[in-house]
């Protein structure tokens, strides 16, 4: 209801604020017996933290994973899965020059208006640090996906102007990690990580676009009409901060195609119902269909410029602001483990909701 | 949980296939005293009617609403409002030919795959007919928004090619429903029913964009950090039959601008905090900021052709199949009071969570 | 949220006042697959009617149910299963005398003061009509029930002072529909009957206590730490009209024993766990272990009566009211088939919920 | 959904077990501007603690809460408010005894049978050390209701055989907390404590009552028809380890009284409207009506004893089971705070929920 809890039967509720003592969660609705690699939860939490480039933010966050309660001999027993993420970079200090301001494009003024007050220590609540905790939530949804053979794959096709014009098919997507900028192709890779130097010296940002991979989802998960598996993908996608679109399959070029060329055609291979084409982005009428799923979210550019940049503070004055110490040029590359941690929590709780589907 | 259910406190169950006896929903949690004007409601669902123009569907349903409870001397009482619309056009005899067959780009294959069987007339709970009880919903959830000063107004800015490029601050949004594809530019009107009557003559169909400008919405409704107000709002679009993408404010195009350009200036405009530009499309941090929310919405070409198909049956073999009868040749026209209706189910449960943000 | 809903993921709402035109319900989450018998369901529905005997309320409801989606070639196909009950016995000008009126133990003075005002025909949505809709969805879940071996047996124990002291086990439960009381002992039976045909020449009314008894019930059902199984039963029993108690196993009793004598010894009986005594009821921790789950639930006596009453109005002036037509002297007989459908509605949903428990 | 969060606005998820890392939980939906007095909190929690006298566990928990996000400068934000007492008394040694044993009226059995296997440790999950964390979540709901009149006391009516006869306007409910036993007459709390004294020295244990009353609830709290007030509160209370049954107002004794004898006449005093008698608890179809809430919590023996008692191990191979260490004789001394936590949990959240009944 309040909104900080995220899934129907796999749910993860997540708290904490940037620089108070702890962030962290509760995973309720994990399945009993599942074993809890907890060197992989903290390795995809790894994949998140700041400081990874020199285009990154240089924030040291050891970002240490540590679970309370619902794992007994390496398992998960059935209970509450809590877990937490302590705070050690806090320096109360650095964040007074906050308390009245309304940063541009940040949470600062809506806060304000909704509560009557706010956490304004870097962003409090608002800030993207608790996306770490989505992270911890999305790996156990992994590890639980991994007992069937879904994989979820992201990696960034767009940074401002550099564009990644092919298609998954074509590209190498073991080399993701390899690339700063987490761009499969090296040419738009490098492409991307000089265009965000450029950036990072002028002080400015940029936003840029995700792709995301599901393969091995079988056919038969969503829940139609209100819960179809894109649309709480969709929502999933567009509550990580930054994000201003979702589309899939054929997206919003398919608003420009004609239904002749955009139908996806079903073949029988080898008795294997498929499709030639997959405009559809693995989901038809709100399930699964076989095929991948894949879909794009869009982030708009990093609203913290180290530039001056004119604002007001609560009392309607006219101040100036720059940002200080440790932000990034472009989200993009941290948040591709978000979008596939986010990703992992609804595919986890579908394939959950489609064991009561039938008698 | 099986997904009929949308909205958290104001919650609109919907029941129905399309050529079973009867739709119709269950509003739950709407305030009590609310003057429930029926004509107004019929209104709504006559805007979403087929058979409007030459280029919709000549399927004469008549889409007579019906009140069953939660009303008393005109007003909701705070029980559950439920409301039936009779389906009188039923033909079975014509759905035969689709017992078996998987219709490309449609939901029969992902539905026997789902639940392992379906009704298979007309699309049964898969159909677009559903939707006309979200319009139902809808407008009573617009009748409680009539009470502040917020407005819905949904419009079409893409059929295939043809784009309306003009801001709505530049159009007259009264002339809307003066379009037969609810276009508000004349011209550009024209050309869009020009193209979809070629279509229509080819037996093909298209896709489209509409555009969504809710105003007077007051600041602070949204549920950070999972239920953010765009959030919902993607997900109430994504949830509508045919729809491939979302977008809010600057959308995907943030993904290609800088920083400097793209943040929205806070104003102090005699008092009242503004912004001198709107690219948040009026959320910030996932909280509305006073500013008009917009944001569109893309359909993908309608699935039922005219033409003849090459598809498979359930049992893999080979089948060819054309389309018959009543069918868009482009939702979007239609979908314009869905994607209002879906807006407003969506703001009007967000102002009743508002009510318990603070004490 | 707002209360019309009951259940997670096998969830009823129901829609409806008691003179309203009709009542009836969606069924949300039954799996697809499931026959539906609907002579059973009518069957149900026909043992709460009203008019089964000389000391049940007269009213000559029908109570047809008829339904109107989710149902295809007899089976449940996992949409929305929507009944309806139309209400025919509609006499609105009966109620003219109740519409100020605050009628002694009734719900008059609360809904006014929760919603502003009421629909006072007949009580409106706090008449126990509602229920019938419950019946119809509790019908379905013992549908679904039937599938395993569980069954749902409710009976009468107590009519004021006469009570039914021996134990389930050494009643012949399949005499209780052969009784007017629901009392499957007949010596019992013709004393309520004695009692509530006395009561029912003073024009005074009394309460009861009914038994229920679900047998065949897996170990494994239950969700704590808040959604124990009992807590559920509880719950559900708690929100049936006048209702003031319940208590499962051992239950009050518990309060007077010793430890020593109230635990239940677990037995190795060829192989199976059981327990020696069942002072639990089925019950431990909050999860069904196998064995029998009985409860009790304690009506209040019916707040109507036929003598003259003192009361006031909204506007706080002195009324006299003196109940007419149709009321019944003692709930409880009619009630048993509202406590099994409740009853049956949780071990359904809890039947599904356990679908999740395990990888 | 997985049974580890209560209540539907404001909202307590707990997590841990009794010897893990930790326990506690996260309070979502408390609206922002809440003074949280942590001391306040604290005391609630000590009033819970074992080892407050002879009769108790002697166990000596320090169970200090922590909290660790949704406080700002003392008050809450609206961000979840997450709180973590850690385990300080481990000794996993004393629980190897208990690894593969289903201790009588206990849950091993059952959690073994519904999640395949357990964490053991002194009741794992299922034991009731679980209920500290409710009692901070009841603390801050409390803190709530303070900022209107309602007050919440429990008291201990009965322990075995001894039971309080007296009605609660003719005690003093300030005596409670100096009985041991927490009952508020000091000859019957006199009794009580020489009936546990006798008990702990035959090593068996004993159940009890606990009556609460809530004053100063508004008329208008309750979500009919399946969330009544009373109904969600008897969950609650069910929810509780031990409890076996539930009962407002006249109760169970309703069912044995005249219609006559047990309608609350509604009286005009001085323009308020109240009743004569209050045998409805203060909640007439489901709404509160202003006039105190009531209610009784029966619950069974402690199912530790410290006497040799027969049961089996998980193989069926018969076993004999002996408590050790830290029991308590009887539970509802300590468990007066907790009764106090659920219903504040259950009355804060209606009183939100109250929030969005009209327009």
């Amino acid at each position: 209801m309040a909104g900080n809890t995220f899934g129907q039967i796999f749910r993860l509720t997540t708290f904490g604020e940037s620089h108070g003592k702890a962030i962290g969660g509760i995973i309720d609705g994990c399945p009993a017996g599942l074993e809890i690699d907890i060197e992989f939860i903290q390795h995809e939490l790894d994949r998140r933290r700041p400081g990874q480039s020199s285009i990154s933010s240089p924030r040291q966050e050891e970002d240490k994973v540590e679970f309370l309660s619902g794992i007994f001999e390496g398992k998960s027993t059935g209970a509450p899965i809590a877990f937490i993420i302590w705070n050690k970079d806090q320096k109360p200090e650095d964040y007074n020059q906050l308390k009245d301001l309304y940063r541009p494009s940040h949470a600062d003024f809506t806060y304000d208006q909704k509560y009557g007050f706010r956490d304004y220590r870097g962003g409090g609540r608002s800030s993207a640090r608790e996306t770490a905790s989505r992270v911890v939530g999305g790996a156990i949804a992994k590890l639980l996906l991994n007992q069937t053979k879904i994989n979820i794959t992201a990696y960034v096709t767009q940074v401002e102007t550099v564009c990644l014009e092919k298609d998954y098919h074509s590209l190498d997507l073991g080399k993701i990690e390899t690339s700063p900028v987490r761009c499969p192709d090296k040419e738009v890779s490098l492409k991307m990580e000089k265009l965000l130097e450029e950036l990072k010296e002028k002080g400015d940002t940029t936003g840029g676009v995700i792709q995301c991979i599901i393969t091995g989802v079988p056919a038969g998960l969503g829940e139609p009409v209100f819960d179809k598996l894109h649309a709480e993908l969709g929502k999933a996608m567009l509550s990580i901060n930054a994000v201003k679109g979702f589309d899939i399959g054929s997206g919003f070029s398919a608003a420009g195609m004609k239904g002749s060329a955009h139908n996806d055609i079903f073949k029988n291979k080898a008795g294997e119902i498929t499709t030639a084409t997959n405009f559809s982005g693995g989901i038809q009428g709100g399930i699964s269909n076989g095929q991948d799923i894949h879909f794009r979210v869009a982030f708009k550019p990093v609203a913290t410029l180290m530039t001056n940049q004119e604002t007001i503070d609560k009392y309607g004055n006219l101040k100036a602001f720059t940002g200080k110490g440790r932000h990034d040029v472009c989200v993009v590359p941290r948040a591709v483990p978000i979008v596939e941690a986010m990703a992992a929590l609804v595919i986890a709780d579908y394939l959950l909701l489609a064991k009561v589907s039938r008698i």
